[in-house]
């Protein structure tokens, strides 16, 4: 009898996404001639047309593949030494992260979860709130947490609260834990983490021999150059911490494919006895045996975002969506509402009003403005109360975005 | 601390085809004058360039991103339904299965490993010897054996025998497997089973609730119409089998990256207590939660496999690395061997001269005719005394092939 892994069945039905469809769909269909101007600021997902750079950089990279003496078979596993190069160079560079370290894949979602392949049982797994939902469901796939409680929480995972009092940044635990996700800028709150407070996460996983998940997707979105762009400007950190970077935000490879992992061969973890073993090795292994690379003319298309032009679209890119979220800020700053993120993230964190639930707040947007955004409660018990709208839109979109929010208030 | 999991360590280091390398390289270093001569025959990667149907998709879906009307983000996780329409219309068309039942990814290896997900711990696992080694790697990974003997045999594994009396398609075993790994056309032996065969492992995982892993990876490649290209040709598979296909070998897709998974919805595992779980919603919520499909304009190369011109062109293909096939046989029997393979699958498996053994045949081949090709005993014990040559290469390069075979035996 092939039995199952049956810590499938503690996973709550995904909630969020589908929810926010259903509440569309019924509010589109009971009020039809205003379903034509709803305007969606939920789903964390770029909307503008990819960089020329690199278009004509993936175009060749689909020439190549047409012609017998440039075709490309099976690719190294770990990525193209060209895309890998360029990585360490322009994002990298002083950091002392060599190529060897860069595994190139099609994307932070499959890295994230996939990463707890080479994890044992047992690890206590420290996790913020609100959070992304995959470093909660991939932990639940893996038997590394206990049933869910009725707001949803999993028992056996550590859940570090992030409020306005910490702007929602978490504060070190004073319980050990073994695996710590933290998501710089955040998602979805915009949060970004000083030096200070990264070196205390630093600090404090080299203390516990504890490894720290650092998905820095939304990098490229940091105005502030005060604030880190990757966790190994911290000193140590190459001792403990992964780092998960992405094309999709910057580049707007959401549909492409791309992102890639930074394992420092210096990283260890331990065997139950003790023994310290290289993440390096594990992870190679792993991707050598469950992956085959990413598409070569996606890799192609990746490393263009490094050359001059791609440089400079890309930027044009970031500049377009940090208007929005300006734009979107100010919007509900002069709501009189209490605003978080959008400065170094696109993503705009915003608190309800005294007494109304996400949920309410998202009903209310929906109806009386025709927009849709995220309800903060989705993200985890300590989002309620919030919400998020996403600046990832058109700058026609977002500027009647705000003109109805300024009419909904008056 | 942070535990790592400890069954990483019981992997043999990768051995066969970075071996292949070490006694190539010594080899071009002691004799250079021979080394611009060698001839690789070893990996199963193809050598054509991409039909132009295919060139010309990509290159449309890649002009889709560049304008903000086209552009698409985020796609479905299970795969665009433009593709997953063609897959069902075109390689399972009268078989009842619907494009719900179809998953699309970046390719097999990714699928048939990350398969393990969804199952539980204490299953037994059937593989077959010799074998294509991420099946047994994987399961190495995810604790489902013990530790390797020194034959590189993994404690707790079923392994099913396959040799020239069973015609290299291994017998149902008398033992109870609950997770059966197959894989028709045979990657290394290029083996078919016949629609008895077949029939026979249905019963036998209907009788034992058991769920048959079907790779048909090759399935392109049969010749014979009366060979089943789909495990779901045979009665009773859906409620036993998941089929895993790909685009690697028929459209030359390995440098580009697509395959498909599919999981009947009438397919059932059960949890440890006997419940019986629908294995398509373990799937769907797998590649949910740790993948993010395919990329676009990749998908829209893979459905022009299925186009008119894409067909033809496939079909090209196919007959090219067929014919190559036939030559390398050919050339094989008139040199006395016993060769297996090579009628219904790109790979030829031929018995080594009596008392040869296969890595003493590979140094023959390279020394006597700079030949590369790779050894059976590294596709498992039960491989010692036969080598494989692959068919995908160039005519010049085959005929090239064939005439050194025949100069070494005269």
């Amino acid at each position: 009898m092939a039995t199952i892994n049956s810590n499938f069945l503690k996973l709550k039905a995904g909630y969020l996404f589908p929810e926010i469809a259903r509440r569309v769909k019924v509010y589109s269909e009971s009020v039809p001639d205003k379903a034509a101007q709803i305007i969606r600021c939920g789903i964390g997902d770029v909307t503008e047309p990819l960089p020329s750079a690199v278009l004509e950089a993936m175009h060749s990279g689909v020439d190549e593949q047409g012609d017998r003496s440039t075709f490309k078979g099976y690719g190294p596993d770990q990525g193209y030494e060209f895309l890998r190069q360029a990585i360490v160079d322009n994002q990298f560079s002083n950091l002392g992260i060599s190529i060897d370290e860069v595994f190139v894949s099609d994307g932070s979602k499959c890295d994230t979860g996939n990463i707890l392949d080479i994890f044992g049982k047992g690890n206590t797994i420290a996790i913020t709130d609100p959070v992304y939902p995959v470093y909660v469901d991939t932990n639940v796939m893996a038997g590394n947490t206990g049933d869910a409680d009725e707001n949803g929480a999993y028992g056996g995972l550590l859940y570090m609260p992030c409020n306005a009092e910490n702007h929602f940044v978490a504060d070190v635990p004073t319980e050990k834990a073994d695996l710590i996700y933290l998501c710089f800028p955040n998602n979805p709150t915009g949060a970004v983490a000083t030096r200070e407070q990264l070196t205390e996460w630093v600090n404090y996983a080299k203390k516990n021999d504890a490894i720290i998940l650092f998905d820095a997707a939304y990098e490229a979105f940091i105005q502030d150059p005060e604030i880190p762009r990757s966790i190994y400007e911290i000193e140590g950190a190459k001792d403990c911490a992964i780092e998960f970077r992405s094309f999709s935000k910057n580049g707007g490879f959401t549909g492409i494919r791309c992102a890639y992992t930074v394992v420092p061969k210096s990283l260890t973890g331990h065997t139950e006895d003790g023994t310290p073993i290289p993440i390096h090795q594990l992870w190679a292994r792993r991707q050598a045996t469950k992956f085959n690379g990413a598409s070569y003319p996606v890799q192609k298309a990746a490393a263009a975002v490094f050359s001059e032009k791609g440089k400079q679209q890309v930027a044009e890119l970031i500049e377009h969506y940090m208007t929005n979220a300006k734009l979107l800020r100010e919007a509900c700053e002069a709501l009189g509402l209490q605003v978080f993120g959008g400065e170094n993230a696109p993503y705009v964190w915003v608190g309800c009003p005294e007494g109304v639930t996400s949920w309410q707040m998202f009903d209310k947007m929906l109806e009386e403005a025709q927009v849709v955004i995220t309800p903060g409660s989705g993200f985890g018990s300590a989002g309620e109360g919030y919400f998020r709208i996403s600046a990832f839109n058109s700058r026609e979109n977002v500027e009647e975005v705000c003109k109805r929010l300024k009419q909904q208030m008056s």
